[in-house]
């Protein structure tokens, strides 16, 4: 059970995440984590899906994810070397007394603070999933109160072939 | 026809994805950008779901993915004060004449270089939408040769109640 990366490029028409998605759900394929947002062509879209499975399942999902109706093209990133990110909202509790120990650690994972107020401190950061994970594990003891964090973007670290 | 940013606490459960986008498909409400993944809690994930619609649809939308199997809480950010941010990844051509001025706009829009070589340049960059936009529209000269931008995560600035 290995986990991968796979990038959908789709035609932005109605429907086509419910396709992915449904295709997924019916086949009892897992989404750990999905991005979908236009692309620099306002007719495309990109879907980037992180998924578990053996190598067999994996080429299931590009197979059959690549039949769907408007599915322009499957990439699975992990057969190659490839740059992925993903993007964390944190609303923290803050007092005056701890409040120093927070930005200390919001500067060592460069983060940037958002919002600050009533007892309250937002904060943004990005990087690997597993650095997001640290930071969050490093945010629970003062008191989580609200996070939101994006589906994984990447981009292969390969030469592009043409566009 | 607004925007707006909708925030969908689910339980972490199989098919939850493809259930809250069958309903929108369904329904005919659009889906501009999703971003789905964990939160601090293991049981559970958070969905953040931007649309266009006037108040009659998100109310109806509000009322309909509440009523959905997992679904345990949405929230209408648009209604309040909120951050919201969203991630790019993006690689674009260069050449040693004009790579000093793709550094100098990373540096003005205060994004970071992720990896250089092979005439390409890959940049990550987070914001608001409309930054994000702005930067993508000033590379497009250069040759924009792959990218991906993931939806969006957003937290309310309101203080929080209880948790």
């Amino acid at each position: 059970m290995n986990r991968h990366t796979i990038s959908v490029l789709v035609e932005n028409k109605f429907g086509v995440l419910a396709r992915v998605a449904g295709l997924f759900s019916g086949r009892g394929y897992n989404i750990e984590s999905l991005s979908v947002n236009t692309t620099e062509d306002p007719r495309c879209s990109r879907m980037t899906i992180v998924t578990t499975g053996d190598e067999r399942i994996i080429e299931q999902i590009d197979k059959q994810v690549s039949k769907l109706v408007d599915v322009i093209k499957v990439t699975n990133l992990t057969s190659g070397r490839f740059i992925e990110r993903e993007l964390l909202l944190l609303k923290v509790k803050a007092t005056s007394a701890n409040r120093s120990q927070i930005v200390e650690l919001v500067e060592i994972f460069e983060g940037k603070i958002v919002c600050v107020g009533g007892g309250e401190i937002g904060i943004e950061l990005s990087g690997r999933d597993e650095k997001i994970g640290d930071f969050i594990e490093l945010m629970k003891p003062f008191g989580i109160l609200e996070m939101a964090r994006t589906g994984r973007a990447a981009i292969s670290k390969d030469p592009s072939k043409g566009k």
